[in-house]
C-alpha cells in the first residue's frame, strides 16, 4: 500500500488537510505531520532559534500517525522525514491549501515549500491548493477526490527530478471541472500596500494588505488556466540558477572589467 | 548619487549590514531597513497575522535614513518599498550576511529572499554572504569594499531580468583572493538530523542539528568557486517552472490518461 505524508500550512486542524486525510486513508496509509496553527506565507522557513515541539496526535480519522508540531511546514516535513517516523514514505502531499497558489504565490507559499522540502530529500511531492477557498468550511471534496485518483498515476508517470507538481484546483461544481492543464507559473502580481494604524497607545504599526493586480496572463500559465475552471499543474523547481544569464553575464563582466 | 537600499537577515545591528553600510554611505545615498533582530532561514516568509512595528533608528553611520522593522527580510523590502521611503531606489543590497548562501541554503535564505522581493518589485538586486563568517565579529571589510566597487559595474552590466545576483565572499586575506567566478548553486546538501531532548518538566522538543553533506559539486559551482577562493557570483531567479518538464510531463500524462 501506498505510503503518504501529508502535511500544510494551514495547521493540522484546517478543514483542507482533514479532507484529504480522510480521502487519502480510504485506500492509502496515510500519516500527517502539519503545523499545530496557521503558518501561511511562512515561505521556506525554518526554525533553528527555537526548540520544535511535537505532540503525537488524535485527529479521530483512519490514518496510521498524526502529529501537531510547534514549526513551519519546512520543519514539519524534515522532521517528519528525519526523526518521526519509521517507515519510507511513497509520496508526499501538501494541502489542500485554503486558497490558490498561482504564479507567484509559490515562493512566499508554506504549501509549496514542505512540498519542495520532501522533493529536496527525494521523495515525489505534490503541493494541492483550492482557488477561493480561503473560507473555514469550503468545499475540499472535489480536490481531495482528484488527487485520490490522481496519485497513482503521477506515481506511474513519474515526477521530474529535483520538482515538484504544484496543483490548483478551481472552486466550482463538477459539472464545470473543464480538464486538466500543464501549466506554467503566472506573473501573478500584489499591489503591497500597507495600512498604517496607531494602536491606543500612540505607537504606530502597519499591517499588509496587498491586492493581486490583474496583469496579461500567457495563456499557457496556471492562473488562465483556473480562470478557464481547469485544474492546474505546473512543474516548480528548487534549483533557482538562472541559467541562461549565466553565460551572458559571464561575457558582459569580462568586457566591463577589460574596459 | 545611487540610492541604495540596503537590507539584511541577521539584524540591523548585524556586524555585516553595519560595515557593509559604512562603506557604502563613503560614496552612495543609503537607506537601510532591517529586521530589529536576528532572522536567519526564514526563507521568503511575510508577516501576515501580525501588525508590523517599525522604528527610525540613528546607527550612527552616515546614511539618509534607517529603519527597524519587527518583520522578516521581505517584510522590510517591501515595506520600504511601498510605504518608508520617499525616494526612487536604484539598487538593492541584502547582506552581507554572515555565514555562506551557496547550493540550495538559497532557498532558506532570509538574506536571498530580500534581494528577491527588489527584484519582484523591479529593482537590480545582490545578495552578499561571506562564507565563514558566522562569529559575530568577522571581518566584513573586504566584502564591503567589493561591493562598494562592485555595485557601478552590475548597474552598467545590468542585473538579468527577474533575476538577482547572489554573491559569496571567501573569509580569506586580501592577498589569498583567486578572482570572481560567474557560478551556478551547486548541491550543497545537509544531513538534517535532529536532538531530542527532554525539558525539566518531562515534555520531549526537537534542535534541528544538520551538517552539510560534501557531496561531488560542479567545477562550475559556487561551492566549488568558494573553495578556490574567488568570490563567486550566481544569477538566481524567481520564475520556479520547470520549463524543460512542461512538454514531457503533457505528453507522459496524455499517455496515462488514454491507457
Amino acid at each position: 500500500m501506498l505510503k503518504v505524508l501529508i502535511s500544510n500550512d494551514d495547521g493540522i486542524h484546517a478543514n483542507g488537510i482533514q479532507t484529504l486525510a480522510a480521502k487519502l486513508a480510504q485506500r492509502y496509509e496515510v500519516y500527517v505531520v502539519a503545523p499545530d496553527r496557521e503558518r501561511s506565507a511562512t515561505g521556506h522557513a525554518l526554525t533553528l532559534h527555537k526548540p520544535i515541539r511535537i505532540e503525537e496526535v488524535d485527529i479521530k480519522l483512519p490514518v496510521a500517525k498524526a502529529f501537531s508540531v510547534s514549526g513551519t511546514p519546512s520543519d514539519c516535513v524534515k522532521l517528519a522525514l528525519n526523526a518521526l517516523l519509521d517507515v519510507e514514505i511513497d509520496v508526499l502531499v501538501s494541502g489542500i491549501n485554503h486558497g490558490p497558489n498561482l504564479g507567484s504565490d509559490v515562493i512566499y507559499s508554506g504549501t509549496v515549500s514542505a512540498a519542495l522540502e520532501g522533493a529536496i530529500h527525494g521523495i515525489p511531492s505534490i503541493a494541492v491548493s483550492l482557488v477561493n477557498g480561503f473560507e473555514k468550511m469550503a468545499d475540499f471534496n472535489h480536490g481531495a477526490e482528484f488527487i485520490y485518483n490522481f496519485l497513482p498515476t503521477a506515481m506511474e508517470v513519474g515526477i521530474p527530478a529535483k520538482s515538484i507538481l504544484n496543483v490548483n484546483i478551481p472552486a466550482v461544481p463538477l459539472h464545470e471541472f473543464a480538464g486538466i492543464k500543464i501549466a506554467e507559473l503566472g506573473t501573478r502580481m500584489y499591489t503591497d500596500s500597507y495600512e498604517k494604524r496607531i494602536d491606543p497607545r500612540g505607537g504606530i504599526y502597519y499591517w499588509l494588505a496587498g491586492e493581486i493586480i490583474e496583469t496579461g496572463e500567457s495563456e499557457d500559465s496556471d492562473v488562465e488556466a483556473i480562470r478557464n475552471n481547469m485544474i492546474s499543474i505546473s512543474p516548480v523547481h528548487y534549483n533557482l540558477t538562472n541559467f541562461n544569464a549565466l553565460t551572458l553575464l559571464q561575457e558582459k563582466l569580462e568586457i566591463a572589467e577589460s574596459v
